[in-house]
């Protein structure tokens, strides 16, 4: 790293821990322990969610407070310690937390970056000296801290962010389900013409997709809001102080807005992450929703000439030089792609969510990365589906009529007037001759002979009462 | 398939359907759409699941009520079909279901085949002629029937098998705590040596987890026992009479004994099958659980010889021959095995479920048969692991008190006797010389020198209470 | 299982093993450990694949041979037993293998079935007792049996089975990219209109991909035809005369015509089980070809009306009644399935082959299960789609035509007649009013005017020169 | 973005396109089209991976040069390009890549990221316009280009990087397989006690699932390394002069030492992108290998006092301040880590490569950023596993010992001497007193009685000369 043979003691500092001397940059606020984390593992060149320093910064400056009223800590300690956790939660000071994600996988490598950043800047708040293990660290261990901070960090990002940008997605659907109640189209299942169903109806499908996919989410947060703090070690609660992991808890969730638990079983708290893996189940149930709903929207913009075109979306840039009018759906397959990536995210989760042994899934830090990944991808790409997408669609009602009634099933409704055997015969001429129904009844003479008026036979045919029961 | 160039009027006879005519087994009781669609699909040899079969069958019974009472059709139609379905419901007429799993992705040939059984079983017992689509599937369509028979097999499938076989999993660990709650253990967290545990500690976190996967089968039911019946077609209930569906689902919730509701919105019930998807993923993080039980009971019982023989399973089959002693710990694996395919049956379920198109998703049997099988595995494993396995565990109490005593960190509580610096001397020694930490600190002076006394020291070293809080 | 308090010695006969008295079908071949596993795993009721039986007999078989030959075993022993595994490789005993795939993560409980089958028909055909272990397990353990029977069956089923069904959809769709290689049709990227291409440039498309797809089976054979036999119990080899793996491999190899081969590491080839994996892998992306195919195929077959119908699938079995001309792409829809069901069953094999432990993967019949139905499944429904969809479709060319000449990238040749921005006019105007590029132009008074004549215009327009480089 | 009311002439720019006016940061390299991708998609954060960016400046680097030789573009245009494009290769100007990696499927906003930025360097180095579409982009189109680049980039940092990397992990494994040789210990299967291996037999195993994973990679890579260069906008190759796409090949091929090809089939190479499914598989399998490795490793070192303990593992940072020896495993824990993410990835890629549809695979980002990540990951994460943990690995010699004599199994070679039933009961009471089977035959009286002396009973227990065959 270092291969200048001159004098370098201003651009380093020496720290000690238990292993011996450590060269850590002058200025950087951690200590050994993160220095040497630093070198050990260069794998992946990413860091922690911001989501996640957040939540570790957020049990500090409780835990300092907890600490000080039972007498652990003493009270200026904590409130310097406190006072640093806030601006760490507020992300004043990410760069100082360099540990890559992949690493301990305890995550004891990021425990300990975020006690040595608060104790220096505690100490130099306070004027003397605060330590990152007996005082910012005191009464917690990695292993029930590190686990509790990514359930705090998936809880606010599932709570504040994702089901915000979901609700958000819903009601662009819903406006849209709405305005379109009465554009006619022809219904498609196995992709092949069916009987008729409003445009209206298809975006209220999408959009109850998309409510369902909240209820999913609050479903599963009572056991993802539960928060092994207070286990400390092995799950036993060794070395923390009566009522220390119940007041840290209520301060995180008075802080946050968040309705957190402590684990009513300790041992399955820490030797399981059963609960973040039910809800990234929950996230990749969404994505599966969402692709849905993005492949519906592809198709029926396709074209403008050589495809469906029942709708269009606006226009965020521009296609190709050489082909006017060319409108990619750029949005939704960016839909496609994060739901792609949520789907991986999941099956990551569940193999380190399986990987657990006796008192501690050593599977975090990976954990961590793909269900904080998960959710944000999904609610920066909701409110953009909703923004520039849902938002700017307009039905191409005339095109959608035109399917209606040029799909052969919609003589269904004629066999009271011609018999379902001359119905046929209309459909399969229809058919042939790639003309509506109505066209080829007017034609067969059915109205002349007397089997029906032409005001039955629009009665008969008008598509869009067929979309109601 | 037939090369016979003779006389086979007696193995077979003719059926006709709208593309011509279809030879038939002579006394099979399906018709010629199920017989197309066997010729169509030899591809995987598998059937539907008994529980889907029951399911389709269930729907066909309350569908005949119905239709007599709405007056669709005639009350000794409806009977004979009601009373059929009964038969078919109870597993008596399985062989009469041929059709593969993989076929028509909407499950067609399978509501067919349904139509087609109890229209040749209900002529039988009428004496005259009830029609498959007329009598049979009157106000109903596959894409609303098809689907609702996964809802309802799948309900079934996780209220009357799989809760009360994890419920009966729970008891046994639960059990299985209170028997092992005094047998302390040495934790192990990253596989290394930690401060103690109890071994009933870990059977109760291990019962917790099954409780809480209950639980997430709970919180996910209100969406799986949501049916798409009366959505027919397309989503918009066209040729289904007023109150029809509703008054199905009572009738099917009734028998069934199960909280079948209609889809709130039939579009989103048919394009899409995101609650199945959702079922999926809990089946999956059930199987997570099981994976890490498994995996410690595996490790616990591990040796006996060369492993950590904590425990001892129950003598299920005889090992080698050549090696006494050697019992494998069978169901477990069994458990793992169910496990991996529980995970792969998910990730199939979930890219099924994102392949829907418009009014209808195609992917229907392979759903179907990936999340039921998934269920009945899970439920059988459960029951299996608990009768073999859990209920014959016995723990190795001295041994896991031994290993409880040698770990370097029982040296903890010392600390306030004679010091962080001696004590952490003491465990260095004891580590070397693999010794326990009594006999480290009564040969090391420290009683003699009056740092503490042996009953000091004692109490200091019950392990037991280390594991309290 | 016999809650018959009478007589019962018809039914039943009474085997004897290490534990004592099993009481066994009286008429079963199987014996003891047999019907232990049988009732220690009542788990999936499904059993070993066919070529998977096939694998283990001819394994047997070559065995006896060998150990003829090598003295272990006595000559009309093993004679016996040779012949007695003829039949049991031609599927004439299936039904005396009862034990479930889910069972011993070694597949002991299978190996054992073997063997005892084997014992009893040797026995049988003899007249003097064959025993299971010492004359017919001679040389072997499960742990090196079993795990060759699944590379194997592996091996013998892609070489036999899948290469060549593989091989006959590719020259289905080679055949249809020379009938098609005239029929001009619109490309389309991003789903919207782009420059022509042949509809048999397509289908040379996915020829191609069904070829690479051999090439990926071919390119992992050498590691799948790796055997572990020979490494018996850990690796080693213990207790196996010298010369017996390689005599009995190349017997087996012989019998079957594959290019089996000894394991070059036979700690690898017991504690791992990669070379599976990988071949899951390759047929994990052999279904997402087919993925890709299936759905451009239903995509091109949409409609008739409200799609794009470029081409006509065979009709294979009745739509709805009341749609005529409905029909469902039911085969492409059937390999969408497969392709799923192959992608977690990739999913369960991979989970399965990262849990091996030090000298034994013990998830190995699982690993079987997945991989051969895979296999099987893909054979199977390649078959299908070559002989049931590929060999019908045909082309609707003017409708494709029509495609082609509408999309307003066909523009771009009167670049350098009428220049970018009239080209560019003529598009947009092309677009606006629905109409083709060529009415456009000669309306616009271009030929009138000189820029070009009638014969350049069709020259430039002749999209299907524009697919040609 | 900007709510500033005032004058900000200063901060940016404005460019235009075909859509209109884009205001851009004064001092940014790129213009128009970057600047609109960059506004329509904040989603992940995440840009192009370095080696992505790399393969995308080579192709225009070499583009520009055959372009000139070809007379498409300026000679001294061509070489302001092809020296800027250098630069952007060298990683000069990768501040200047800021689209999101979740963008328009097709990549166009990166491809035209490329061709703006490389325009501008040029158009600075030259002092006259170079045109992002008219020069840069000649011949090409982002629908060949791009796709091209993401195989180019993996093929690099397969060859470059993953395989040096394995290779180098083979050999260290190997120099372990030759050192440990002679440490023999008890083998295990299913976690039980078998007979004996040596570590150096394990770690040649291990040795041997990396070399296979290389063999694995070059399998893989013909199909890797083939091109969809020269196909542009739909694989019909419009626009593109003869020549140009072997040429450019040619030279990137010359450039990076890679044996790149053009795609035998052109639409293939734009419908599909199985050749990275593929690769990624190939990862996948490595990734499963891996854990296996790592598994092995870490329950080898578990303890030191209360798990295996056959190993000891370096020692990379403090573990617990007060548990004295305790080393946690975290470089094997790394390892798991990326073998899960690796997995995830692999799901990711799988999903995304069976979405193509017609004419182009629109899931071209996220296919890069999974399969280059887990390319980067595995390579670094091997290279740390040789250097921090297995280069550092020193055998517990006696210990290993110890367990192979202990364990039960080691019987077997007594049969001869004291026949079955007696050596059965030797390895019973072995077991029950937990001590060796030495011990117990001398105690026995065996040696006494004459059944064997000393000298017979030492060779025959003579563990080690149980692993060799």
């Amino acid at each position: 790293m270092d291969d200048d043979g001159g004098d370098d003691s201003g651009r380093y500092r020496i720290e000690h821990d238990s292993m011996g001397e450590v060269r850590v940059p002058a200025d950087a606020k951690w200590r050994a322990q993160t220095q040497r984390a630093v070198e050990n593992f260069p794998i992946s060149g990413q860091r922690l969610e911001r989501a996640h320093i957040e939540a570790l910064a957020r049990i500090k400056a409780a835990a300092a407070h907890v600490n000080a009223e039972l007498g652990v800590v003493d009270q200026d300690i904590a409130q310097a310690i406190a006072e640093s956790a806030g601006e760490v939660a507020d992300g004043r000071w990410d760069d100082q937390f360099p540990v890559d994600v992949f690493q301990t996988g305890s995550g004891t490598s990021s425990n300990m970056n975020t006690n040595e950043v608060l104790a220096t800047l505690a100490t130099e708040r306070l004027g003397r000296d605060v330590h990152p293990n007996d005082h910012v660290n005191a009464s917690q261990s990695s292993n029930d801290v590190f686990p509790s901070s990514i359930h705090i960090a998936a809880t606010a990002a599932v709570t504040h962010d994702l089901i915000p940008a979901l609700t958000h997605l819903r009601a662009a659907l819903e406006r849209k389900a709405e305005e379109f109640a009465d554009v006619v189209k022809s219904g498609r299942t196995h992709l092949m013409d069916a009987t008729p169903v409003t445009l209206g109806q298809e975006f209220g499908g999408y959009a109850a997709q998309v409510a369902y996919g909240i209820e999913r989410l609050r479903a599963s947060l009572p056991r993802l809001a539960e928060l092994p703090l207070g286990g400390t070690a092995v799950g036993t609660g060794i070395n923390t102080p009566p009522g220390f992991s119940a007041a840290v808890i209520a301060e995180v969730a008075r802080t946050t807005g968040l309705p957190l638990t402590e684990a009513r079983n300790h041992f399955e708290a820490q030797g399981a992450r059963d609960g973040i893996v039910e809800t990234s189940g929950q996230l990749r149930t969404i994505a599966v929703g969402l692709t849905k709903i993005a492949n519906d929207l592809r198709w029926m913009a396709s074209g403008p000439r050589t495809g469906l075109a029942e709708i269009s979306l606006p226009d965020l840039q521009p296609g190709s030089s050489i082909m006017p009018g060319k409108v990619n759906p750029v949005i939704p397959e960016a839909v496609l792609m994060v739901a792609a990536q949520v789907t991986g995210n999941d099956a990551t989760v569940a193999a380190a969510g399986a990987a657990g042994n006796f008192e501690l899934n050593v599977m975090l830090p990976v954990i961590a990365r793909n269900v904080l990944e998960s959710i944000r991808l999904l609610a920066n790409v909701a409110r953009l589906l909703a923004d520039r997408t849902v938002d700017g669609i307009t039905a191409n009602r005339e095109r959608a009529r035109e399917y209606a009634e040029s799909s052969p099933s919609v003589v269904t409704p004629l066999n009271k007037y011609i018999g379902y055997e001359e119905a046929a015969k209309v459909a399969k001429k229809s058919l042939a001759e790639r003309r509506t129904i109505r066209e080829v009844v007017l034609e067969g003479g059915y109205v002349e002979r007397g089997d029906l008026t032409v005001e039955q036979l629009d009665e008969a045919l008008d598509v869009l009462r067929m979309t109601r029961p």
